[in-house]
This record gives structure tokens, C-alpha cells and sequence, in this order.
């Protein structure tokens, strides 16, 4: 990709939760065109107005409703609590033909949050790719990472495992991910993103049994210096 | 436990191929005593010899089979082929009353190894809770590990993910793994065994697309100090 990055606009539906806004900034501050969006216009330029004078004006972000950053944007990202999945997906999915959705969604079912319980698709990805279509690439990421370290440039001990419908796509999201300052590993085919999204419960589970508040994995004995 | 350990005794069921060898390499040399099982009485009796050849004889193995392995030990651990997952589990059904079982099969479907496909019961490790029934805990660990640096004393680095049927049945396996030298983590409810198992073939494709070969995972921003 190079310098094409910066041709690049990425839509963050749902980018007023701490997941959406973490990453918004962190695109931003690599030089991504942003676009948050939300269903309630005062608190997408909310969170607009925040990451701004997070990063001293020096950044391309932009508020809006979803369908207009779905619309926009070449890469769509998805943010939004699994209650909200399916309707955010079905209300920009006309927009979406031709670009790369990336959903960061856990479908956990309250209150058991710690156990896996994934819907009849397989996944919350498998879900969005069966709304989506056959026009769309549909990649899951993002979903073990605690948000807390991305708005005040720390470092993340947890690596994002990318699944997606094409090895082009993981790759794309790949980079992305990368350019969050956070280690991306190709996971595999979108039937995989249930180990991706279940760890999640497994991580909860772990704080919550271990007194910990940001257990996260690493990949061990693999480089990633030959790809 | 304390030093209780002396007194349990673990079959290996399936205990002459790689993965069963290693564990009850690892297992004897902790002082446990250890009945190595196979469906091939040769074949137990010589995976036993080559075990007390690496121990020097300073270990308490016995090669039998399947069934009086299952019969005569405390703990039962499982590491067949996914093939032979259900006819063994039959085969030892009655005699596993009380007792814990560890599994530790991947099923895996070739040739698409580096694809998570679970089978209706959701893992092997619900799967053989069904066909076990209510007098039996279930725990599922061991299944991303590479067994290559188990048998020759090498440090595995990889976590062991344990989930299953109770908290105490995960206790006890945990305990078990760390008789191995490994690392052993409470990843859940038996529900939670599709991540694990599920695992095992995201790190398949990472040796695959990363080349290379003992692709493992690290529990990161954890600690086990205060359990």
C-alpha cells in the first residue's frame, strides 16, 4: 500500500463507544481520512470535537450519521454493541457493494459475558457476511484489544488476530491494524472468528478469575520478518 | 493438593502417539504413576519402555489397554485421533463414573486443518460430555501445544487454555498442567472449548502463512500470583 494510505477514508459506525473512538484516533493520527459515525448527530461531533483536540487540530476527521460514512468511506468499520449489529448492518448495506467491512463486534449475551455463545451464523462476522452479501469482504478484528490504551498512546500487550472472507482482505486489514501501532497475525477464514470473538469471553472469564483488568494474548514461536 | 499428587494416578488413553507420549513423559517424571493405554498392546508396552529408557527406570509407567487404563486410574486423558474420539470414549464409557476426563482432540477436518470446523455438539470436549453424561467433568487443554519439546525436556513456550465442566475439575487440571511445566490458565465453561480447540487451527495456518513452526499463545496482562 505505501503512500496510498493516504487516499484511504475509513467510516467508524458506532465511533462514539471507546472501541470506535480509540481506533478513530489512532487512524487519524496515521493519516487516515476519518469519518465517525453515529446515529445521534451531537455525539458523533462530540467525539469528532474530542479526537481533534486530542491530536491539536492536525488530523482529517469528520461526524456524520452511518449511512453518510458508510457511504464516504472506502473501509467501514463496525463498532457498534452486538444489540445493534444486525439493524447498523442492514441500514448501510446497500453503501457497502465493492468496499471491505470490518467488524469489531463480540456478541456476547449478557449476563454470562464470560461463556461463548455465538448466534446461529457461527459468529457476529459470519452474521454480517450472510446480511452483506456476496459484494462485500467481510473481516473480523480488534475484538480482544482493551480501548483504554489507545487514547493515551500507550502501549497494547494484547496482538489483534484478523479472519476475513479473502487473504487480500485480512491483508488489507492487516495493515490497518498495523497502523494502530498494534501486531496483526492473518487468523484465517472467516469461519475462524469464532476463536477470535470467543476469546473474548475466555479474556473476561480470566480477569475476572485472575484480578486482572487487560489480559490479552500474544502469538509465540512466529515472525512475521518474511511476509 | 499439596503432596497428594503421589497418590493419583493418569491413564493415557491413545498414550503411544506423540501428544500422549509427551504428556506422560512429563507426568511420571512429576512422580505420578502413569498407565500408558492403547488399543495395540505392543505398541503400549513399547512407548512404556522408551519412557522409562528416557526416565531411567526412575518412574512408575505400565503399558495396558485402553479399557484398563481407563479402569484403573483416577484421571483420564484423552489424546486420540478426532477419528477415534467417540469409539474410544464408547469403548471406556462405564468405567469413567466419578472421575475426570482431560481432552485433549482437535477436531480437525482434512484437509482443512487451518479451518475451525466444530463438530454439532460445538467442540470435541462437549462432545464427549454427551456421550459420557452426568457423572463425569469434562476439561478441555493441551490442544495448541507443540509436543516435539515435551519429550526432550525443552521449555514449551505456550499457555495451556483449560476449560470445562466445573471450576474445581479445572482446578485439578490446571494442577496437572502444571505438573508438565507448562503454564495452565481457567479459560471457562465447557462452552468455551471452541476457542481452544478452535485455536489450534488458526495457529496451523500462521505456521503455514508465517513459516512457521510451533506457533503458540501467551496469556498477556495477567497474573496467576494471587489464585
Amino acid at each position: 500500500m505505501t503512500d496510498s494510505q493516504l487516499l484511504l477514508s475509513i467510516a467508524v459506525l458506532g465511533g462514539t463507544g471507546k472501541e470506535g473512538k480509540g481506533l478513530a484516533y489512532r487512524w487519524a493520527k496515521a493519516g487516515y481520512h476519518v469519518f465517525i459515525g453515529s446515529r445521534t448527530p451531537e455525539k458523533a461531533e462530540a467525539a469528532a470535537k474530542e479526537l481533534l483536540g486530542l491530536l491539536e487540530g492536525e488530523a482529517h476527521i469528520e461526524a456524520m450519521s452511518n449511512v453518510d460514512a458508510a457511504r464516504k468511506a472506502n473501509i467501514v468499520v463496525l463498532t457498534v454493541p452486538y444489540a445493534a449489529h444486525k439493524d447498523t448492518l442492514e441500514s448501510v448495506k446497500e453503501l457497502l457493494n465493492g468496499k471491505l467491512l470490518i467488524d469489531v463486534t463480540v456478541p456476547l449475551v449478557p449476563p454470562k459475558v464470560a461463556s461463548v455463545q455465538m448466534p446461529p451464523a457461527g459468529s457476529a462476522a459470519q452474521e454480517a457476511k450472510q446480511i452483506l452479501g456476496d459484494g462485500v469482504e467481510v473481516c473480523a478484528a480488534f475484538q480482544n484489544i482493551s480501548y483504554e490504551h489507545l487514547l493515551d498512546n500507550g502501549s497494547v500487550e494484547c496482538d489483534v488476530l484478523v479472519t476475513g472472507t479473502s487473504r487480500d482482505a485480512r491483508a488489507e486489514t492487516i495493515k490497518l491494524v498495523e497502523a494502530t501501532g498494534l501486531n496483526g497475525w492473518d487468523a484465517g477464514p472467516i469461519e475462524n472468528s469464532v476463536v477470535v470473538e470467543g476469546l473474548t469471553s475466555v479474556l473476561i472469564g480470566i480477569n475476572k478469575k485472575y484480578g486482572s483488568t487487560h489480559a490479552g494474548i500474544k502469538i509465540t514461536g512466529a515472525s512475521k520478518q518474511s511476509t
